[in-house]
């Protein structure tokens, strides 16, 4: 069955000319259908410019645009005819099987929930983030959709982060840590504490506390946290990334040797960089929706749009969302039947294997 | 008037040898004293090996040590004449001015709590960092002191942090950033929500909210955030600083190309390790405590010591505590003709200066 992806195609900063191009390379690239989504004038006239060959690429008039800053809950409340609400309309009505949009990421998420509706027993859906490590790519989540959490969300940011892990880079129980500043069980805050209380009764493959400087060894697979300190780690991360090039580019610029270096170096420099880009991962998606949806950077070029396609059209394959529902069942059977045994108190997590 | 320093020197995992030897090389740059907390056995011997020609630096013997991941709780109840203690009793008696510790940092705020008090209306005492950025120094509070916090223990980190920018960097009015997910005020968990309300209503210059990646840009002189967010920002960028030079390194070693550009550009490379090298700034000041503390990396090294030190010093010969309380009473003041004047509601803090 040829997968068809809703592409927001007025999201992001970089202007719908890249999201076009994004769509037109995920095409030529693969077997999807992409139905862009926005004002019909404008993508026709982007459609003709680039005149791809292909007829797997579809327009949706879309009156309204949701800016970047604008409040979600009025935007999805104001703005029914905007791109992203047409675009999650289109996955409502079974004209489509997925959503990716680079624009606001509230309205993206507002847009999903109501127009797909939630998983099954999901308290609060959320987003994932991919993070680039030393070794493999690692799983974040929450990182923005919910500031103020309980407990029993982040127990269920693991799960879901566990499924898309699993799913999609083959990582069988995929190691999950909580993010804390301290890797003992009683340090962090009370959030902290009584997340890692449930982590630890439950049958999934949970390593404990887990530190900021742990998110880049490639050691964990899927990294739970609010959404609050998850959004502070991603945008700290990028801040950090960039500042670090441009001190090197400016040290590297002062004197003839270093620049000499620089050029014969050229090559490192540009592999390295595609090993932190971004663009290579195409965007984070949210999980526990009914549905599946990608939100990209606000900045993503036609290479991170089309990796965002790609993905999402892997999460849909791969089945993610059954998978997210099984294990939490799982889990909650595992919880139920240790309340019966030992009347809840804590287990070895190995225990339960 | 000589000041004298009294430092930790168990503690720190490089063990006491750099201790010993940032102290020489402190005492010896300066006209300062430094008294030597710990096993005197160890340390006569260290100070006879490296034999200073110096007789501004003193031993005083404390037969115990506060490991790195001992609770600050029980090791201030059970072990009173730790180095860390012992070095506050010093400050508390009159016999020293000023304490720096490399070792257990919960430890330390909690005998320094114990021993000193708090300044006059400081609700929380906590732990700041100095970030280097691409332009100047940025202090940000908490780090890691306060895991669950309230709206007036934030206020009273940006006014602890202002006091410390101006007086050690000279900068007047620093301008004080609160650490969210949004610039908008609207925008954060409740805590910075209600935080941002009591920094709009005061006499400081706030800024209003900034991002993660805004810490390294230098454009802001004071980043306030709960200890748990601090915490994990300090450890993030630690973990990515290293992770970056670590997949720069490798890829350098990947082609003869590569690897002469990089001895070429070797220069600029240690250029910019200096630049983001936490020796450099030496570690990170208690405020809120009713006298002077730093605490140290837990990997500091001689050259980390020594600096700590003279911040130290500088601390206490600019009077940081002072000026502390003295911006503390102004903006109450300002707080309470505010509430006489429009019974509490928000004003533009640009009218109240």
């Amino acid at each position: 069955m040829t997968l068809r992806i809703a592409l927001d195609a007025m999201g992001g900063e970089l202007g719908p000319e890249e999201m076009v191009s994004g769509a037109i390379q995920a095409v030529e690239e693969s077997d999807l259908d992409v139905v862009l989504t926005g004002d019909e004038t404008i993508l026709n006239r982007l459609l003709q410019e680039q005149s791809p060959s292909t007829t797997r690429l579809h327009i949706i008039h879309a009156s309204q645009i949701v800016s970047m800053d604008e409040s979600p809950f009025e935007a999805i409340r104001k703005k029914k005819d905007s791109s992203i609400a047409r675009a999650f309309d289109l996955v409502k009505n079974g004209d489509a099987d997925g959503v990716v949009s680079a624009g606001n990421s509230g309205a993206t998420m507002a847009s999903a929930i109501k127009s797909l509706g939630r998983l099954e027993k999901i308290a609060r859906p959320g987003i994932a983030s991919i993070f680039p490590t030393l070794k493999k790519p690692l799983v974040m989540m929450d990182v923005g959709a919910n500031v103020d959490c309980r407990p029993q969300h982040l127990f269920q940011f693991g799960v879901m982060g566990a499924a898309f892990s699993d799913n999609l880079f083959q990582i069988k129980r995929p190691s999950i840590g909580l993010l804390s500043i301290g890797e003992e069980g009683g340090k962090g805050n009370v959030l902290v504490k009584n997340a890692h209380e449930l982590f630890s009764k439950s049958s999934l493959n949970f390593i404990g506390n887990v530190e900021g400087r742990d998110i880049f060894q490639g050691d964990v697979d899927v990294i739970v946290c609010d959404g609050f300190v998850g959004n502070v780690c991603l945008k700290v991360s990028e801040g950090l990334a960039e500042a670090i090039i441009s001190m090197l580019r400016t040290e590297m610029s002062k004197s003839i040797m270093a620049k000499m270096g620089y050029l014969l170096a050229r090559k490192a420099f540009g592999n390295f960089g595609k090993r932190v880009d971004y663009a290579e991962y195409g965007g984070a998606p949210l999980l526990g929706v009914n549905g599946t949806g990608i939100v990209c950077h606000g900045r993503s070029n036609a290479k991170a749009t089309k990796n965002a396609i790609k993905v999402a059209a892997e999460m849909i394959r791969s089945k993610v969302n059954d998978h997210i529902v099984q294990i939490l069942s799982e889990s909650e059977q595992v919880q139920a039947e240790e309340g019966q045994q030992d009347n809840g108190a804590a287990m070895n997590p190995g225990d339960t294997e």
